[in-house]
């Protein structure tokens, strides 16, 4: 018998949707935030592979479908209040972001700025244009 | 002459607001999920505090302060798409859930059920009871 409470305890807000924060499970570091829908956390957890939905295209997105960059997922966190989720994954080719940087966060505030403080690691145009 | 560009350059949402993740700037983990809104991302950039907006309250939310766990900011970022908010901590008392746990990211999913995996490490009767 397979149960989908687990799925039933998640909040999902008004769009169907949850926040998910993805945390490279070696370094800790956050790569990267995005939203699941239902389907999407259940794919996840099914496969081991991150499934998002995508906000802007409006359908689940198995992160590294285009690039290659898919995400092992090693652990599968909720929050307290059920309405956040945290991935730890094993990022594949060590660059989470579509800017082709290891991760999305890569904007620091400095002296009421937002300065670039990560490298590109790969050109993008080399990692889409396939 | 103090400019707010970088206020301007996050992409709220329709509701004004932000998400935001919490890490701690020592041990790397992820104590929290909350957003922002414009006052709170000015006030958290201004005083070194994490200033919130509580969509249950509807209103400013200063962390810590009922708890006293108040969370002081050592690094902000942005994420590629500029809608999406990174704080490294400092995370006083080392307890950053109401719950009174570290963090609110406790329940691991563990064959289709959310396990709590982490203690509660004080009563919240003895947080928030003074």
């Amino acid at each position: 018998m397979t149960s989908t409470d687990w799925l039933d305890q998640v909040r999902w807000d008004e769009h169907g949707l949850a926040p998910v924060i993805a945390q490279d499970a070696a370094s800790g570091r956050v790569l990267m935030f995005a939203w699941m829908n239902r389907e999407a956390l259940a794919q996840t957890a099914a496969t081991g592979q991150a499934v998002y939905w995508s906000r802007s295209r409006n359908k689940l997105w198995r992160k590294g479908e285009e690039s290659g960059h898919t995400q092992l997922v090693k652990d599968i966190r909720l929050d307290c209040d059920g309405d956040a989720v945290l991935l730890r994954v094993e990022q594949a080719g060590g660059i989470a972001c579509h800017t082709g940087r290891e991760r999305c966060f890569f904007q620091q505030l400095q002296d009421g700025h937002w300065q670039v403080v990560e490298p590109v690691l790969k050109d993008p145009k080399l990692i889409y244009n396939k």
